[in-house]
C-alpha cells in the first residue's frame, strides 16, 4: 500500500481535520463529531448528506451555499452512525426542516432512517430521498436493489439549487423522488480501491483485465473483459445507459474519475461519448467532467446520464454555486 | 499500461477534442494546430501559457476570465513547437501586446522564444515570464537552472488578475519577474507517470520507497527513501521551503497531487502542514488544495510556498474566475 497518511486509522479524523483548517471561512465542524457544515445557512430547508468515507469530494467538498448544508463522514466505506447523522439534522434545522439525500445501501439507509426518527422525536422535520442511480446490478453486496453512485451529486446540485429557491420540505422530497428517476449511472474499474485499515486492494485486476459495473466500494460489476479502449467502452455505457431513454431528447453528462484516473482520460473518453451519442436522436445541454464520487485510489470512471426534457433540471445544474467542488 | 484511452499516440488530439466539445459555451480552438483559446477576450494583455501534456488541468484548464487567455499543448511531456507558440499569440493579440508564462525547460524557453521572435516580427508585442520554482535541483534533465513546476498556476492567477485590471505588458513582465522570486515548489512521488506511447512508467519505486524532488516528467529528485508517514514528508518539505523565508510573516499554500492522488491524502497531508508551520511564525492566509499541475497518473504530491507579505498578491490571488479547474 503506497499512501500518503500517517497511521490508516486516522485518515477520516484527519482529512477532516485538514478541510476544516483549509476551508474555515465558510465551513465548520462540529464538535466530537465528524461533520462538516457550512457557517452561514442561507437556504430555509437544510440539505444533509453523507456516507462512508473514501468517495471524496463527496459528500464535504459539496457543501456551502446552493447545494449540501452539512455532510457527515462515515469511515471508510462505511455508514456514519445514526448519532453523527442526528447532530448533523440538529445542527442544520433552521425551522423549516432537513432534507436527508441517501445513497442505497443497507446501512446508510438504516442509519440515516434512526436519525430521522431521533430528529422528529424532537420536533424537527425530516424527509429523506433515496438515491439509486447505478443501473448496473440489482441487489449488490451491500445492498437491497440498486446502488447510489455518482449521480447523486446532480442530486445535491439539483436540490440544493431549489432549496436556496425556497422550496419547502415537502416540495423538495417530491421534486428529489421524481429527479432520481431520471438519472443513471455506470461505472468501469480498471484497478480495486485500498482501504487504508485492510492495507491491499478489495480486489484485483489482471494487467489487461477491467470489469464493467463495478460500485464504488468495489462491488462487483456485471463483466469482466480484456481492457478495452475507450471507444469500446463508451459505446457500452452509452448503450446500456440510453436503453431506457428513447424518448429523451436533452441530456446532460457527468464523467467521473473513481480516483486515481488523470484528468487526460476523462476526457478522451468524453470524447468517445459524444461521439457514440451521434447514433442517438438527443442533444447534450450539460456536461460535467472530473472526480466527484471516488472510490479512494480505484482507476475507472463512471458515466452518468440525466435526462433534462424539463428546463427546470437544467438551470438548476448550472446555476452557480459556493462549495469546494462543484 | 492501464488506461482508459485509444491509440496512444492520439491521447493529446482527443483529449483536446473532449475538452472544446465540452466547453465550447466560452473555450475555443485554433485549425490545425492545439491551443485552446477564450472566446471572449475580457482582458488587454493576453496571457499565453503551455507547455507538454500530461500534466492536466494545467495549462488548458486555466484559460477564461481572469486567467490565461491561451493554453497551447505539446506532445505529451514535450514542448509546444514555435509555429503552435506563434499561432497562439496572434489569436491572442488585440493589439495590446501578449505575456507569455513559460515553465523553465531548455525546449519551452527556446520554442517559446522562437515564437516571440516570430511575432515581433509581424509587430505584435511579446514579452515573456520564466517560472522556475521547484527548489529541488539545479540543472535537472530536461533544464537549465531549475525546473518549472504547480507554481506556475499562481503566477496563472496573480498576472491573470493584473490583465484583468489593466496593467501594460511591461507592468505585467515587471510584476511577473518580481513574483515568481515569491514561489517555491518541492514534491515527493509514490510511484513514476507513463507516457502512453511508452507503456512503461519513466521511472520505478519499489513497493516500501517513495522519492524526494522528482519533477513532475519523472526527473530525478534529490533523494530516494523509504515509503515515509505524511507528518514526517511535510516536516521536511516544509523546513526545505521555509529556509529562504526567514522575514516572511504570510504565506499561501498549493498542495497539488500529481494525478493519481486521492483527494484524502492531499487534505490528511495539508493537515500536517498546518501543524508543522506553528514552529514558524508566519501566518497562512490562502490555501488551494487539489489537482492543478500533474505528472500523468504519478502518485505524489507537490506542495508550494508563496510569500504573500505584498497583500496586492493575496487580493490576486482571491479574485473570482470564470475557468474550469481553479
Amino acid at each position: 500500500m503506497k499512501k500518503i497518511i500517517n497511521e490508516p486509522h486516522a485518515v477520516v479524523d484527519e482529512l477532516l481535520e485538514g478541510m476544516l483548517l483549509a476551508h474555515s471561512d465558510f465551513l465548520t465542524g462540529i464538535t466530537d463529531t465528524r461533520v462538516v457544515i457550512e457557517k452561514e445557512k442561507r437556504a430555509t430547508v437544510g440539505l444533509v448528506s453523507g456516507g462512508g468515507s473514501g468517495h471524496e469530494p463527496a459528500h464535504a467538498g459539496f457543501v456551502g451555499d446552493g447545494m449540501l448544508r452539512a455532510a457527515v463522514l462515515g469511515e471508510m466505506f462505511t455508514s456514519p452512525t445514526p448519532d453523527q447523522i442526528f447532530e448533523a439534522i440538529k445542527a442544520s434545522d433552521t425551522g423549516h426542516g432537513v432534507l436527508l439525500i441517501v445513497k442505497n445501501y443497507t446501512g446508510d439507509v438504516m442509519n440515516f432512517d434512526m436519525a430521522k426518527e431521533m430528529a422528529e422525536m424532537e420536533d424537527i422535520a425530516v424527509e429523506s430521498v433515496l438515491v439509486d442511480d447505478d443501473i448496473a446490478v440489482e441487489d449488490s453486496t451491500y445492498t437491497a436493489g440498486k446502488r447510489g453512485v455518482a449521480g447523486t451529486v446532480l442530486v445535491h446540485k439539483i436540490l440544493g439549487h431549489y432549496a436556496r429557491e425556497g422550496k419547502t420540505l415537502t416540495e423538495l422530497k417530491e421534486l428529489g423522488e421524481r429527479l432520481t428517476a431520471h438519472i443513471d449511472t455506470l461505472g468501469v474499474a480498471l484497478t480495486g480501491a485500498t482501504v487504508p485499515e485492510v492495507g491491499k486492494p478489495g480486489f484485483t485486476l489482471a494487467e489487461n483485465e477491467m470489469e464493467y459495473g463495478v460500485g464504488i466500494h468495489g462491488e462487483p460489476g456485471y463483466r469482466r473483459s480484456e481492457l478495452k479502449q475507450s471507444r469500446a467502452i463508451a459505446n457500452e455505457l452509452v448503450t446500456k445507459l440510453m436503453e431506457t431513454k428513447t424518448d429523451t431528447k436533452k441530456i446532460g453528462l457527468l464523467v467521473n474519475g473513481l480516483g486515481a484516473t488523470p484528468l487526460q482520460e476523462l476526457y478522451v473518453f468524453y470524447r468517445d461519448v459524444v461521439h457514440e451519442l451521434k447514433n442517438y436522436d438527443v442533444e447534450i445541454v450539460f456536461q460535467k467532467i472530473g472526480d466527484f464520487m471516488t472510490s479512494i485510489d480505484m482507476a475507472g470512471l463512471s458515466l452518468t446520464v440525466i435526462d433534462l426534457d424539463s428546463d427546470t433540471y437544467q438551470a438548476a445544474l448550472t446555476s452557480p454555486v459556493d462549495v469546494l467542488n462543484w
